[in-house]
């Protein structure tokens, strides 16, 4: 099965900065990907219905033969990186994980700041995996509803956005933090604008860095990385949203210009469901 | 380190329900219990409160010299389990694994209702452990903000906790569930209304029943049941709220007359931080 390509899920573009490492990382794979942009945001949902949707979007992926799982969001790891793990038979990896290795390793001082959606700060989810590797960091958590709809609707680069990025940092003021979490996979396309906000002294964590890693590791322990350099590769990108706005944000970000994307419908989405 | 004592923790008066099963089960044992009622309800706290009052009622309990904690709150269950069985050196048994257990081996239509707070419930921790179990399982999810006010003021045979449990349950009106789990250890306290409100048909989960046989099992494993059947035992119940209201409670629920409740104020549970 090393010639089945990987499968990305996302509530929308977010999951793109995590197919772009994984790119750079693994040149020679296959990328399968469904941004469900139709049903974006999922920050804010119950967590039961971004668990059903998500669902939904493993399993068309799986129907179309991937060898592993990347849940590319914050959001969709929360609610169902157990539940699909537990289920299909291939191997599923979250993002959060990822982030917080990545993060633990690079606080010097363990006052460690997190950022994301609404549903990823509420569930405490990368509190609880730091203070179960650093018992005594720090952590400050702070929820910017905004950031998604900015990248969705693709004013990441306008001057909208840092007046939003500002606004939504302000809880930050006066921290100590020297590491922060970018714990949405969508905020990495607002990264500069981040870094510029704090100034060079705060790392920034990219988990989609270290679940590229993570991919590899498991690709390889398990002998399933694709080794045929040669031969052409089709990556393939659903979205439930318009595909030429998927599109465009896509061709910008990966810089790449052989992006075939695919509309699907939330009708058909549902089909897929438990 | 047989003769130690089991420590069990809760925003307030909850947790008595699971000591009653397991006082029940293992009579030989001690039992030391911390109910934070001064800070209750933990139900609507952000889960990075409620992991940080957790791990301070934890290390008071594990400073007394206690062989296993049990964390007898559903919501402190969320925020708190895996972190401390990282920390911890003793076992840790939190009590929604034990209530999914239950409520997927009672469910013969595969339709099953939680309640909780509304913690627990925007965790969508039960369902994702029943989903884990039970693949094609229904879960309906709600959350009852106001049962737990009702038992800690001791209004749960009043009048009033009938008309109100009838106002939180409307959700289920029309839902064909055939168990349904008591999601919070206030709730076996409100069962008899509850039961009366769906009628016969429908099988209460009480996850404390389930729970006690967990701590009876871990025990059991590492030898560390106390064979000491002669002896006095000492149970201390701490509360941060009044002695004499955690008192009355703890009488009339466990149907004893040996309680001895000491204050312990918040200030003081503050120094067993993090």
């Amino acid at each position: 099965m090393n010639k089945q390509p990987i499968g990305f899920l996302d509530s929308g573009v977010g999951g793109l900065t995590v197919v772009k490492e994984v790119m750079k990382l693994l040149p020679d794979e296959e990328i399968y990907y469904i941004g469900d942009s139709a049903r974006n945001p999922y920050g804010p949902r119950p967590l039961s219905d971004v668990l059903e949707f998500t669902i939904q979007l493993a399993n068309l992926l799986v129907d179309q033969g991937i060898k592993l799982l990347v849940i590319a969001c914050n959001t969709a790891t929360v609610a169902a990186l157990e539940v699909l793990q537990q289920r299909l038979d291939i191997p599923v990896i979250g993002v959060i994980e990822s982030g917080t290795r990545a993060a633990v390793a690079s606080s010097q001082n363990k006052k460690i700041g997190v950022i994301g959606t609404q549903g990823t700060i509420q569930s405490n989810e990368y509190e609880k995996q730091i203070l179960k590797l650093l018992e005594d960091a720090e952590v400050q958590s702070v929820a910017c509803p905004q950031f998604v709809s900015i990248v969705e609707k693709h004013q990441y680069e306008d001057e909208l956005a840092k007046s939003v990025v500002s606004k939504e940092l302000e809880p930050f003021l006066g921290s100590e933090m020297d590491t922060l979490v970018l714990g949405c996979t969508h905020y990495p396309l607002l990264q500069s604008i981040i870094q510029d906000y704090f100034g060079e002294n705060l790392t920034l964590i990219d988990p989609g860095v270290e679940t590229a890693i993570q991919v590899q590791n498991v690709l390889s322990k398990k002998d399933m990385l694709n080794k045929a350099t040669e031969g052409s590769k089709q990556h393939i990108f659903y979205t439930s949203g318009p595909a030429d706005k998927f599109e465009k944000i896509a061709k910008h970000w990966l810089k790449r210009s052989d992006i075939q994307v695919q509309h699907i419908a939330v009708e058909e989405l549902q089909k897929y469901g438990r």
